[in-house]
């Protein structure tokens, strides 16, 4: 573990579909305060950015809701063609309140399967990446044949929490470092071994990044972080938990799944 | 906002009860890279050194079980004490998994009402401070009184959200900045105003800190983060959200807040 690191915007213009994103990263690190990219810097792009360059944009007018988007958007106070891009890219519906899904994609729970109406072009929606992980290692591969330096990349979203107000980040797609540790068998201050401790290092870092991303008009698509101490190895994708596991969904689920999936399907 | 910040780890030697968190954290950041405090730094610190200084460690030898305790201690597999004092610490029980009571405490969902068992001195568990808020104030006007310098301090925790894997930073006590931050208003990237977005801000900046905190036997009960460009103003406390305006707890409270509640009480 490090005992400092420092973290940097990187400002480039509005990105659109085509727009090769590794490209871009190098090109405003260079114009900013780290100087350039070097080797184990952690390097965070915006889901939405990426989703974006690649072309993802679903058109509004293309879309026709079907019957099952037409009794969410009515019950949920939903845009209905929103609606069914939602449903598209959901694998399942658990519930909802005005103006959201709550989806469960990829072993994930979030809003509306991550599908954003802000910072989309008129009359667009935009899905999450199709493969994050594929994306980050894309974007890797990119920066390191543009730079010879081998870094980690990090896809993030910005999101709710249970029972928390306000956004923070969430990692979807890596690639070099490891997005969760298991410190299972280390010792805690007492030499005592900690019996399961799993640390969340890709939504830390998402966060950290997200304090210099802003939600609204900063052109700020990708962070870099510098000096973590991070490893930067060749694993790919963000470890997820299972349902059961879960203390949130466990303990939701735990006496009847089948009554807490009923009683959230519309009328 | 800022284009850089720095983040910076404060070693101390173990804080025990009785010990000023102010003066330990501001002797660690003069031995530290950062070269002690700067106006508009934010201090964080880890909940479990605050509360342990504040002589909040409970000794297990002295706790009864209530019968309440029992049923939940039996039906979770948890240690039958540790229940007691988790019920004693929370507002409600909402569920369970094996290991782990889910619970309601100041408007947040968290296991076992944040008691923790790892990092507390032997046949003790240390709750959350009583007041984070008042911990957050007087550990920021501790460090006014010995450097002059007006900064912003957070309590932080460690905790696992819905459907992810591994613990992130959330804030649990602050004394200056805002800890949610409103951008409603705001304009995207193609200037249409944002209808809702709230920043988590301290939950982000608890996640940076979390990076250089680790989980085990690294003694770095907080850390100093400089030039996020976030104002210290004489803010107060975290926001929290009711249950029926978050998506997670209102998709699942929507239909019959009663059946879900009924339905993981123990028998």
């Amino acid at each position: 573990m490090s005992d400092w690191f420092c973290v940097y915007a990187l400002r480039t213009d509005l990105i659109g579909e085509g727009d090769d994103i590794g490209e871009a990263v190098t090109a405003a690190a260079g114009r900013a305060e780290c100087v350039g990219i070097q080797d184990d810097d952690i390097i965070l792009v915006a889901e939405s950015a990426v989703a974006t360059a690649e072309g993802a944009a679903v058109h509004l007018d293309t879309v026709v809701p079907s019957e099952e988007a037409l009794r969410y958007a009515e019950r949920y106070h939903i845009e209905p063609r929103i609606a069914e891009v939602v449903l598209r890219e959901s694998d399942r519906v658990v519930g909802g309140i005005p103006g959201f899904l709550l989806t469960l994609k990829n072993g994930t729970l979030l809003p509306n399967a991550g599908v954003d109406h802000s910072n989309a072009p008129d009359g667009t929606v935009v899905p999450l990446p199709a493969d994050p992980d594929a994306s980050a290692a894309s974007i890797r591969e990119r920066i390191r044949e543009l730079t010879g330096k081998n870094v980690g990349v990090f896809v993030i979203d910005s999101r709710t929490h249970a029972m928390r107000l306000g956004c923070s980040g969430v990692a979807i797609g890596c690639s070099g470092p490891m997005a969760v540790v298991d410190e299972t068998g280390r010792c805690d201050l007492f030499g005592r071994r900690l019996e399961v401790t799993k640390r969340a290092v890709g939504d830390c870092l998402a966060s950290t990044a997200e304090l210099l991303m802003g939600e609204a008009d900063e052109c700020v698509p990708a962070v870099l972080i510098r000096g973590t101490g991070i490893a930067i190895g060749d694993e790919q994708g963000i470890p997820s938990i299972d349902a059961s596991e879960c203390l949130f969904m466990g303990a939701a689920l735990n006496a009847d799944p089948s009554t807490f999936n009923r009683q959230h399907k519309p009328e």
